[in-house]
């Protein structure tokens, strides 16, 4: 390699060493606030406890996992068909561990800020009001974002410079040596995902089994509030937003943030592979000094706002993410205008485009994350006329909230994907297929401040918890709430984020396996069309398993927290009968049971969908092959979009079309009880079932690219019977 | 032609000529019925007015928008890439107007032998028991079934016909005229969606806001029973279940049925053309020829059941189904062993498989659509754990009973999906994709009983309607519940069918569509296999449009029949405050104008959906080409069949748990009332956006099949932008 591409990734790495640092800061300085209230000190180790408590087990169970898959890969090295250098063997064994502990340990850190952030900005909105509130709450945040971008660029990062080093001292021959690398890091994406996986679901089922648990026997059977001390399940609540929305969602994105970069690499290790020109290795590194600049963007924007105490926190988070995003594009630009060069100095051409066209397409991907961010906005904000309408339809009943909610979840894929396939097809025109990577990359490189916004959300919620069971004063909950309101909408948007983000990413990393697999025809690579050569029975065979998939395992999902919720309800219902002094205030009920019970049942039921995840594409593969895998990747890809959207979108409708009727008045009304109903339904889906379906279809996608080279000469069952 | 080609299908237009000579026979003797019971009368005459006025008025809607296409076809037919011979032109314009009013006509005749048959069949039950009432029923199924399928077939056969003798006249080149004829007929088979498309939409949505405004503001608010004569919308319900489960389900298999027959024979033309072999002329006219011997067990079947009187109706229907698969099984296994044989006297083989395996495909057929139909039954069954897991879930309130059903009709995707994979596989591996065309007619060649006992269910229904409210003995009433708790048994199993022949249908038109337009390789056509070369880019966004299109059609018709039915719940309202007599028992309702607000509004409002699915495709194959054609049909058939699949189980299951919940004698608990809601949710899911699904892909598989000759150069916006 060239100097500069050392040097570049050596910065890449110092920039990532250094947002670890700066995170370990941030959080010892959440950690050195005193919480003055005891109460909510006391409240808020409960729940750091059972968090804690969770994610142990949790580990437990996915650590023979990752062995046994990564004793997979050692062996998989020993067979001819796969080489070392495809993306198993040792060298990939150990990518995949270091890969699931970074993904693992962002989780990990995540989570023990936001249970020190929560108590913490509880007790400021207590003590000194808003604006030191929103600082704590927002500091929390910003670890969160922060450590999961520097753990996941320090990986990716050091394990390429790593491979790539030992592979050009034994070989001498830098090209190869790249492109070996590449395919070894693949290894470490699937580390990030099977951990992400684990944890979105897993996460996913306890938070929603508590909740609807507390609710169901709390608000309807006890008619105590929300967050009462008195309802067992409460802790477990509080424990769930954060083992869900905070550890699950850290991994996740993660997961994608890693996978994106890791796409574009391959993507750009496939036109290394068709050229062979030196000057190419420069577009392996690209994604990777693009993520770094995202990094340097995302500090730039935390520091700033740590400045000072802000008083509006909607300004105050939009602030953060223009900044960001504003130091990307300027920053973005300067460097593909200055890196993307061939040694003559002149532009690099990328499928017929010069290189400073790289910027259109990191900023279609920009763009098309806020596109479908506002979309979902539309449609589930009650500034808007969906939920309005949700609202009136609850006058007649359940049954017409359910089926108004059901019809306009659906009815919003369409303009999701109108907005997704004029990104995609902006960045494919800019930059063609490398170009798609590209945007995914450009869509996530501000993922640092992008989580940390989203981080903030449960962080506010949680403290708007313990001030209630804490007997805080009512204007303490009404800072918490303020705070709270904000973090919904930035979760919807943050939403749409998410699920722009991974379509973007699957797609590109379904494009690597296409072209890695020999599906796409790499020969034909031009400036005209990338030509993909199927036999089309087990295409089609492939596609409908693919399309189908996302369904059984949303309701595989959705059935486990109808169960553990059942199991969460009867504890509820025996503690009362047994403790009468709990409801009566004179005794303390057992919440360690209802957090025990929530995270058995979880860890019990997220190991089912996880496995037909891990299944269901080595199965296809095998079966089908390569055009069979691909078919499924693209299906599953298109159907786990449309279902993720429709659910998030009727999921977070319906939770608006109960608080809009809540605040014109009409709460305990009969339109109510239906809204409850159809909030209720839409809470597995929205936040359970949904945001598995990035997940799945990444999974899906990163094991196909690991298979790849088996079925590159055209190997299945189907083949083998037809020929 | 070879004589024995000319032969076989003056049979064929022989039989299906003879089939509705047979038709009116059956339709005079139920005429000749005397209705003795005046009140059953007087009410059977309001719902066949009702729905005559329905059907005309649907007509004067769709005239015009076949009259456009048809000028269309024919202004086609002046520019030069549509030469006319590539199925547009006057002659394609001819064949789809006729398709069109044939299609119209199995709609309008089959709706009157029901309107006749329903007094009938409450008068039979009144008059004499259950045996005459069940001969009555089926009697009236039959006629609906078989005028299906005659008149699908005269059409179809004479069409060809007519084409080949005249191109072959000009031109004396055999080969040549029957492929241009196969082309041409294409436009038939638009003509039947098109009826199909606005039959199954409008009436869809027709009958379901009848239902549930009725349901609604009678069973809800005025506290009277189902069917009470009272209740303004009485009729209209009824009306309601001629012009959606019998107008609209006989023109949509009308339609399933002519597009197997045109999509096998399309693809046996696609062989003709890369061989050239005179004799391969033959695999045209076999699914022609399958079909004539569905059509003649059919009659034998009809002939044999109505020969004496039967006394229990489920045996009965299975006898009826039975003999006619038995009868096809033997007959086609005889006609491919005598008839698929190269002018040598040797088998003809087809992809490398002799002609015997055809049997193989035809029977994969057959067994796919039984197996779909079981999947259906064992999900929505209360015999089955899924149902009575739903009416468990109800007990905990509203929310579960909906989280359950939603759950378990996603899940039942997964078994469907296998059946229908294990149906192509085998297909395909028996006779290669001309077998996957085979299989499509083989499901659907005895379709002409399938209908029958399928049409029986809204007959017996009607029937205990007109029971009811004409104040027959309870016994009577007894006697049309047992018929009609059968007749929700074969509709299950028949909706399954349905979706299963749609995905083989539209496979098959998919097919042919790759192969006419370019998109499959024709030359490499094998028995190894079958190559389709895309550009991977336009063809992913296709795919993602694909999926969507399903979601969004749906979410417009299920909130079609909100509007429809908010619009009739307000109409009964006033009534019953504008005349109290009418609850009293005092006053008549005014049942006119609860069917005057129906028809308008699903009128209305099939409109929007119908545009959806016509210009859908034709706009994406304009910007992206036949690959994104390709992918948008691809995508779409995988997204319509599971949302199908889903909708259609979930429904099931909702209602059978709330049935089962009564059965408990659990009426009028929490349980019931949370059930209630799952039923009416499921209502248009099941019967408005569900039973759409089938006719949305293979409406826009026709309109590709036809736009295929266009982009056979690739031709495309995209292509246009990108050289």
């Amino acid at each position: 390699m060239e100097k500069v591409n050392i040097i570049l990734l050596a910065c890449v790495l110092l920039i990532a060493l250094i947002t670890i640092g700066y995170v370990f800061l941030i959080y010892h300085k959440i950690r050195k606030l005193k919480v003055v209230n005891k109460n909510v000190e006391n409240n808020a180790s409960y729940i750091r406890s059972g968090a804690i408590t969770f994610l142990k087990r949790e580990f437990k169970i996915i650590v023979p996992f990752i062995l046994i898959v990564a004793l997979v890969f050692v062996a998989l090295g020993f067979i001819p068909a796969f080489s070392q250098a495809e993306g198993v063997g040792w060298q990939s064994a150990i990518c995949f561990v270091v890969g699931a502990a970074f993904s693992a340990l962002a989780g990990l850190v995540g989570m023990l800020s936001a249970t020190n952030s929560n108590s913490r900005t509880a007790d400021a909105a207590n003590e000194s009001g808003l604006p030191r509130a929103l600082h704590v709450a927002f500091s929390g945040g910003a670890v969160l974002g922060l450590c999961v971008v520097g753990f996941g660029l320090i990986g990716l990062t050091g394990l390429f410079f790593a491979a790539y080093g030992i592979l050009y001292s034994s070989s001498g021959d830098a090209i190869k040596s790249v492109m070996e690398a590449c395919n070894i890091i693949t290894g470490y994406g699937l580390g990030c995902s099977m951990v992400a996986l684990f944890g979105r679901v897993g996460g996913g089922i306890y938070t929603k089994c508590a909740d609807v648990g507390a609710d169901i026997v709390g608000k309807i059977e006890a008619d105590i509030d929300e967050d009462d001390a008195r309802n067992p399940a409460t802790i477990a609540d509080n424990v769930g937003d954060n083992v869900g929305d905070i550890a699950g969602m850290s991994s996740d994105l993660c997961e994608s943030y890693v996978g994106s970069i890791i796409s574009a690499m391959t993507l750009g290790s496939v036109f290394l592979s068709n050229y062979g020109v030196p000057d190419d290795i420069r577009l392996i590194i690209f994604p990777l000094a693009l993520a770094g600049l995202g990094v340097i963007a995302s500090i730039i924007s935390v520091v700033i706002i740590r400045l000072r105490e802000w008083k509006d926190p909607q300004k105050t988070l939009d602030i953060a993410t223009y900044i960001a995003v504003g130091i990307v594009v300027v920053a973005a630009t300067v460097l593909s205008l200055f890196y993307l060069k061939n040694g003559d100095g002149s532009f690099m051409s990328v499928e017929g485009h010069a290189a400073p066209w790289a910027i259109g397409a990191i900023a279609a991907g920009l763009a098309c994350g806020i596109a479908v961010g506002k979309i979902a906005e539309i449609y589930t904000s009650a500034d808007y006329k969906t939920v309005k309408n949700i609202a009136k339809e609850s006058e007649t009943g359940h049954a017409t909230n359910i089926i108004s909610g059901f019809a306009s979840g659906m009815k919003s894929t369409a303009a999701t994907v109108i907005a997704l396939a004029l990104g995609i097809i902006i960045a494919y025109f800019c930059f063609g297929i490398y170009g798609i990577g590209l945007a995914a990359v450009g869509m996530l490189s501000t993922a640092g401040i992008t989580i940390s916004v989203d981080g903030y959300g449960p962080i506010s919620d949680n403290a708007g918890g313990l001030a209630q069971m804490s007997g805080l004063r009512p204007e303490v909950r009404e800072i918490t709430d303020h705070l709270d309101a904000v973090g919904n909408t930035t979760a919807a948007v943050g939403k749409g984020f998410c699920t722009g983000s991974a379509t973007f990413t699957a797609l590109a990393l379904v494009l690597s396996f296409g072209q890695y697999s020999g599906l796409i025809d790499s020969l034909t690579v031009s400036n005209t069309e990338t030509v993909m050569r199927v036999d089309i029975t087990p295409f089609i065979i492939g596609v409908l398993v693919g399309v189908m998939v996302p369904f059984l395992f949303s309701s595989l999902v959705i059935n486990s927290v109808g169960k553990a919720a059942n199991k969460m309800v009867l504890e509820i219902r025996q503690q009362f009968k047994e403790h009468p002094g709990i409801l009566a205030g004179t005794e303390k009920p057992d919440y360690n049971r209802c957090i025990d019970i929530a995270t058995r049942a979880s860890l019990k039921e997220m190991i089912v969908p996880g496995i037909v995840a891990v299944v269901t594409p080595i199965l296809v593969g095998i079966l089908l092959g390569r055009e069979g895998l691909g078919a499924l990747l693209i299906g599953g890809l298109a159907s786990s979009g449309m279902l993720a959207i429709f659910m998030a979108n009727s999921g977070g409708a319906w939770d608006n079309a109960k608080k809009y009727i809540e605040q014109i008045g009409k709460k305990g009304t009969e339109a109510h009880h239906a809204a409850v109903t159809g909030d209720t339904v839409g809470d597995p889906l929205k936040d359970t079932a949904g945001p598995t379906m990035d997940i799945l279809i990444k999974m899906m996608s990163v094991i196909a690219l690991i298979m790849a080279p088996m079925l590159r000469d055209g190997f299945s069952i189907w083949h083998l019977i037809v020929k």
